[in-house]
């Protein structure tokens, strides 16, 4: 079955493409940088959502729904965020074949048209923290655009909050940073993420600070995985959202907004895969295990249905392939494309000794069990896989990251992976003099590897690498 | 209490709107016809989704997602499409600063892309049936917008399916009808809508038959609340739809849409809703319950919460109000207003006797109700309100429906309700005639109730009315 894929170690970037291709992920749309994402690739997708979605419903905040369509006087009110945002705009002139008089653009973001609803609903102190998100299509009109990546739509969350001061809106955009993005990255995705401060070039346009998640994909480049902003009282000011505090004064809210997309797909794709396709980790999986049907003689197909039914009782998301018309062979590489992390090869050669064969993605391993008690078996195995799988991306993660002590070494390693540089060596003309190589700072840490509010806080290192 | 709402005798759509803007559903965008929905209006929509993913899945549709932005071109292909949707388009001519040389539209549905798209995928009978769904927001360019009902961006599933011959499309065009839609409105919703056939005037742009689902609104208005399209070979033709069938032959797909819509928010409003406000059927509600605290004495806050673990542990979706520096009545309003169905009332006053106080929300009832058990008495009470607003619902609706025998007697029926008309009487020019009085056919059904596929058929009655 060689030649499927592109090696990795031939081309990445090829390799990337033809898993996307082949595992049936997603294709180009019509539109320059659009993308139409496929059901398999789109059930990925449904199950980030519904990871995170619980993840911040537990963290308080509620779902709601801002239009599209947004005024671009609301953009010129800010004057970093229309600077950011500007040159990357979709805007609509033509309305029911008529030119409009005021045309309006597709939402980059909506820091603004929300900014703009909060102050209506925020009047006093009783009602913050305000706390919202949504799930959305978003447009910026990139020129270089790669499925998942970077696309000129794409599918995400963006959660907007306000808060009656300073200290509440900077801890729960760092409570949404851990609890909602790190958790689900780490634990669900198998992600270990690097968490750490932009750089003020690096800030989302119109931040007093940004915090991100970036992982470490498997050619050693970084991906941008979530962002989580302190917009100050920024947008607050602009959109005129005050509150009467407990002494009935007039005061400016405090606000955040925080964002992961469809991009995470790419760091999924990038992450765990490998020349035989995608790896999912079966916490993520839409298919946690295929029931394999070898060929369908002496009740293999009743005994596949029967494993599938007790799978699926025991809470795995289970699949049965019975289409014995197709080579074994095929079948079983197509599943090792879709990256699905067990698999269950029933025969009647193994059932005729009471076995089937358990066979992990990640591995290959391969293991004749007994079929009583398989569910058990499958549980493990899927634990196994998940543990395994975070584990491995720790340990290449931490084998490609190195401390250096000046800008050259920097370089040199961000070449193959981040590279751990002190701040107080690099500084802003540093940090300029890499991006000209291509090398960017991907967040600030403290020392204790904790977060850092400012990037004049003393002992600082830099992670820099190359990044998507 | 009185003069919260405009009462629905004195101005059906003030009332309307007051419902909406007080029960925190949603708001008027900035953007002319778009729409803000709030936290409370998205999760009454969220629980729509659920129920109604779940049933598409189940009659094996697959999520996807296609772009946003589509071709002007693709629109031209077929000729009925192009007629029915261009003057809706709203088009994006400005793309990162630029002029763009092919401007394209913002999706008003998705029939073209998703052809062309469809036909790459299909190759083989083998490939078929495809049966594709998307959760999207869409833009129609509306002159008369209203909330929920007809705004210019709205959100909703766009189910699109190819199949091998015309019998296969059509079933699960129908099945989808039925399984999908007709159930979730019928049992969830709990409006008995109408199933039947559109006729040719108000097909679908592109279909060669157009199936819909109509409610009765409670000023004896209907609305359409879903639409499922057999699109013949339609679009199967432009988009060069073909596959290889047993023999090798090359065949014409045959091709389905449907859709509903944040539309049905509205026909949850107009179809329960009273003078208090919302009335929510517990199976749809996001909150069936809520445990209102009267006064926090004697360990009545206690109780308040002890009760809310119980009955969230049988499986109630329920919250707890205790917010007692806000009046007891004030509360009450708000959550009838919101049409949250039970109410447990949790006051020192009862808890002495052991007791506390349970209201239903459409009939005001009110018991009181021991502490002991009251799990079982909350799901009872919410059972009772499902079957009964259905019924209810049928009720109204039957009564207010007329058999007619004449066009006049058709438009004097249709003032209050819907009316009931052999289509042999009235065909295409009576249709016409009805329309210039605001009167429309809703749909044609066979003498049992059965669905027709050809307004052709004889025996056919039209349900008219007047409609949203």
């Amino acid at each position: 079955m060689a030649g499927v894929l592109t090696p990795q170690a031939e081309d990445f970037p090829r390799w990337y493409q033809d898993v996307v291709a082949k595992a049936e992920l997603a294709e180009n749309g019509p539109v320059r940088g659009t993308m139409v994402i496929r059901p398999y690739g789109y059930a990925i997708w449904e199950r980030m959502v519904a990871e995170m979605d619980a993840r911040i419903k537990a963290c308080g905040a509620q779902n709601a729904y801002f239009p599209l369509f947004i005024p671009l006087e609301y953009f010129q009110r800010e004057a970093e965020h229309v600077e950011g945002f500007s040159p990357e705009l979709a805007v609509v002139t033509v309305g029911g074949g008529k030119e409009l008089e005021e045309p309006f653009a597709v939402r980059p973001t909506s820091e603004t048209i929300i900014g703009e609803y909060m102050a209506k609903w925020v009047q006093s102190y009783r009602d913050l923290p305000l706390l919202l998100n949504q799930w959305a299509n978003v447009v910026r009109w990139e020129l270089r655009t790669r499925l998942f990546l970077r696309s000129s739509e794409f599918l995400w969350q963006e959660g907007h909050t306000a808060h009656a001061t300073y200290e509440d809106a900077r801890n729960y955009s760092v409570r949404i940073l851990h609890e909602a993005y790190e958790d689900f990255m780490v634990q669900v995705l198998a992600i270990p993420v690097q968490v750490g401060l932009k750089t003020a070039a690096e800030r989302f346009p119109g931040a007093i600070n940004s915090m991100c998640l970036e992982g470490m994909m498997a050619d050693g480049k970084a991906l941008q995985m979530g962002t989580s902003h302190q917009l100050g009282q920024n947008f607050a000011r602009v959109f005129d959202m005050q509150f009467s505090d407990a002494d009935g004064q007039q005061q400016l809210c405090w606000t955040t907004s925080w964002g992961t997309s469809t991009r995470m797909v790419g760091g999924l794709i990038m992450g765990h895969g490998d020349d035989r396709g995608l790896v999912v980790p079966p916490r993520l999986a839409p298919i946690q295990c295929v029931v394999l049907l070898v060929k369908d003689e002496d009740g293999a197909g009743d005994t596949a249905f029967r494993l599938a039914n007790e799978l699926n009782k025991a809470g795995v998301r289970v699949q049965v392939d019975n289409r014995v018309d197709t080579s074994f062979g095929r079948r079983a590489v197509e599943w090792e494309l879709k990256g699905v992390p067990v698999r269950v090869e029933v025969g009647p050669r193994d059932l005729a000794e009471g076995k089937v064969t358990l066979v992990r993605r990640d591995t290959g391993a391969k293991e004749a069990v007994a079929v009583d008690g398989i569910a058990g078996r499958v549980a493990d195995a899927l634990t196994a896989v998940q543990d395994d799988l975070r584990e491995e991306a720790r340990a290449l993660r931490d084998a490609r990251t190195v401390d250096v002590a000046t800008i050259e070494e920097a370089r040199d390693a961000a070449q193959t992976g981040f590279a751990r540089v002190p701040w107080s060596v690099l500084g802003v003309e540093g940090e300029q003099e890499l991006a000209k190589g291509g090398v960017s700072v991907r967040c600030l840490q403290r020392e204790d590897g904790g977060l850092a509010f400012s990037s004049a806080e003393p002992g600082l290192s830099a992670l820099v690498a190359r990044a998507y």
